[in-house]
């Protein structure tokens, strides 16, 4: 297929303005010809603000995940919306990854793009533009597998509209919500079994398992976690009794944010023999890059150390532009460089204009970004110049990922090896 | 120049997988030829979810700011950091103005890709690599005009070290800080004095004004930022009786965001005689497709309706994936596809799925948004159903373009006419 090459392909593109921060004296090379150049971020004239992302880290956070769910066999389908990146997505499929999690049809023609053989689309796809496309692509491609949520009886009503003449079934798993005032999911088995009853009444749906999301449980914690997966897990059995999944090859149960991937394990690893073998998907996505704040706070890696730590990846590089007074100082890193829906990036290091030398920051913090800017507010004794760079961690990966289309794969040594693309 | 003729080839570009909530079916035609379709954005295969910026409004908006400038003796850079969209920078030229303002130098070298030759770029630029680009940019194009801030001692040694043998000096406003605590920009007509002496002593700056964000005065009202901006304006006299401005054809006086241009336009209204013309540069860059919350808020038109008023382009139209309760429903739009930092959408209308027919979307309200989701609060009787579109107004348009790359334009009749590229 000719999507087997576009990730290599990616090479190619010219490095020019539509890409932040690249040095603007490398324009018109291509991307890969930059990157075999191996500049230095701080030296090789790129321009700030510059997000890196740590070679060293994102190879470490691939091979943890890759054995922590070989070690709980486990699948693996990492959520793709986190990184859009399919040069990210290659490499968790080269690290075991059974296929890639989406969470709109779009996504998923971004991974088609790029060759994605076997996708999670953890939604409900009701829009009949999007479900014609879906069915071309599974006519094309035998070897193309995508697999949706229902949770709903109109959901399936509509699905099948679309689908009418499709040439094979569109597998499906009936989404359960994770409980009152929750996000997506039939609420109670009564209606997971009355939306499996829908699809059944189908023959352009074909039920494989069942599904949901373990990260909106209300007041999560370890023990309502569990729990719900029990019921997760006690609604697949009870679906197969009942001779629910006779169509399919094998039961899809699939969970695992990145708050909670162990409680599935624990849960999956009990899951009773089924009548047919049993696809246990994770989909944990944050691992990637990781963070320094909600994912720092929330991995499941704090309850069980001894299975491993991942690393945050991310450093958001930015230059102080304005110091109007001894307390405050401005970067050039905003809303439109940085997260911030969870938490507000946190100054680590500096690196000082004057000298090349980085240290922590020590007594400056981040207090607020505007759009274009990032507030600092400075102890008395932190040193701080206009011109220097600030090293900055930040939260959340799917909202920092998501603010740059090239991001530069960068070496302890500062080294700039690749350059990470992204599908926003 | 090649960069004359940029704008049009970017009818050229392929509609692929980079550009969500596109047709499927269109893939493989060019922008310019899906443009020219004429599809309907409810019934022509776009996907959801979709943003759609309203063509009549748009103009609209153009027109009352060209007009609103005009009147008040004011010159208009409008930022382009709002849109980054260099279809919308040509029709503000279009429309008078006489140059487009930035925020970085990146968002300057996109400017520069389209042709732009006046940059007011609102941010001290310490950037060697930035600066040498600029220079180059300069020395390339005797039509190029960029004028900088430069706000510290400290930035001018830089930018001087940086700009060693360019062959025409850049232009440099000093900027006045809002106030103690506000943003970037010197804060007393002592440490601007400084600034300004610091330029005069190189050979690669040249001082030619003042400016400043009265955006940020601290406890903004009427008042404090009438009071500042004659603060300004008595800065730029006093510059000018001490022949600071020498070497200037004109001198530059800029302000202005997007909630206190009347105040601009009143106080700029007051400037007196100087030894050379001024240049009254408006900055004001959200209008152009306004909004439904933040701004409509706080836009000037509110307290001057006799001068016009601005109409909200933006509706973000999501599809109703899951109804798991009578009270709650979730769209597939969230922080990927809205702006969420300063408000959340608003439900304005439903178009029903069952029949085609769009109505207000009484007793909807967003009350929330996961990274692919919105959180719908229903009341009793809302109805609502699995497959309707939800059409949502939102709030700050800075955060509302940057989240899509390629934007339908569409009129009152659900045609659509155009796609807006953006640049970020």
């Amino acid at each position: 297929m000719a999507a087997d090459n576009a990730v290599a392909r990616l090479a190619d593109e010219p490095v020019d303005h539509r890409f932040k921060a690249l040095p603007p004296d490398a324009a018109g090379l291509t991307v890969g010809e930059l990157a075999a150049s191996r500049r230095n971020l701080f030296t090789g004239g790129f321009t700030t603000p510059v997000l890196a992302l740590s070679a060293e880290s994102v190879e470490h956070n691939l091979v943890l995940l890759e054995t922590y769910s070989q070690r709980h066999g486990l699948a693996f389908a990492p959520h793709g919306k986190t990184s859009m990146s399919p040069q990210l997505f290659a490499r968790q499929l080269e690290h075991g990854a059974w296929g890639i999690t989406a969470a709109v049809p779009h996504q998923a023609r971004v991974y088609r793009a790029y060759g994605i053989r076997r996708i999670f689309l953890a939604n409900e796809v009701v829009d009949a533009a999007a479900l014609r496309w879906i069915a071309g692509e599974l006519d094309a491609d035998p070897e193309f597998r995508l697999i949706c949520y229902v949770d709903s009886v109109r959901g399936v009503e509509l699905m099948d509209e679309a689908l009418r003449g499709v040439s094979r079934p569109l597998d499906v798993v009936v989404e359960l919500g994770a409980g009152d005032d929750a996000r997506t999911g039939a609420r109670t088995e009564a209606d997971c079994a009355a939306v499996a009853d829908a699809v059944a009444a189908t023959a352009t749906l074909r039920l494989v398992g069942v599904a949901g999301y373990e990260g909106e449980v209300p007041q999560a914690d370890a023990e309502r976690v569990h729990d719900w997966l029990r019921r997760l897990v006690a609604l697949a059995a009870d679906f197969d009794r009942a001779g629910r999944f006779g169509a399919a090859e094998e039961i899809v149960i699939s969970a695992g944010g990145s708050a909670w991937f162990d409680a599935v394990a624990d849960v999956f690893a009990d899951i009773p023999q089924l009548s047919t073998p049993v696809l246990k998907l994770l989909r944990s996505g944050a691992y990637v890059s990781h963070d320094d704040g909600h994912y720092r706070h929330l991995t499941p890696f704090n309850r069980v150390p001894e299975e491993g730590a991942l690393q945050p990846a991310f450093r958001l590089w930015a230059q102080v532009v304005s110091r109007p007074s001894a307390e405050q100082a401005f970067v050039n890193a905003g809303k439109r460089d940085a997260a911030y829906d969870l938490d507000l990036p946190k100054a680590q290091v500096v690196r000082a204009a004057r000298t090349g030398e980085t240290r922590p920051a020590d007594g400056i913090t981040v207090t607020g970004l505007s759009d274009q800017h990032g507030w600092l507010r400075t102890e008395r004794g932190a040193e701080l110049e206009v011109g220097d760079w600030v090293g900055m961690g930040l939260s959340h990966p799917c909202t920092s990922f998501d603010k740059w289309q090239l991001i530069p794969v960068v070496e302890a040594d500062g080294t700039v090896t690749d350059f990470i693309r992204t599908f926003f």
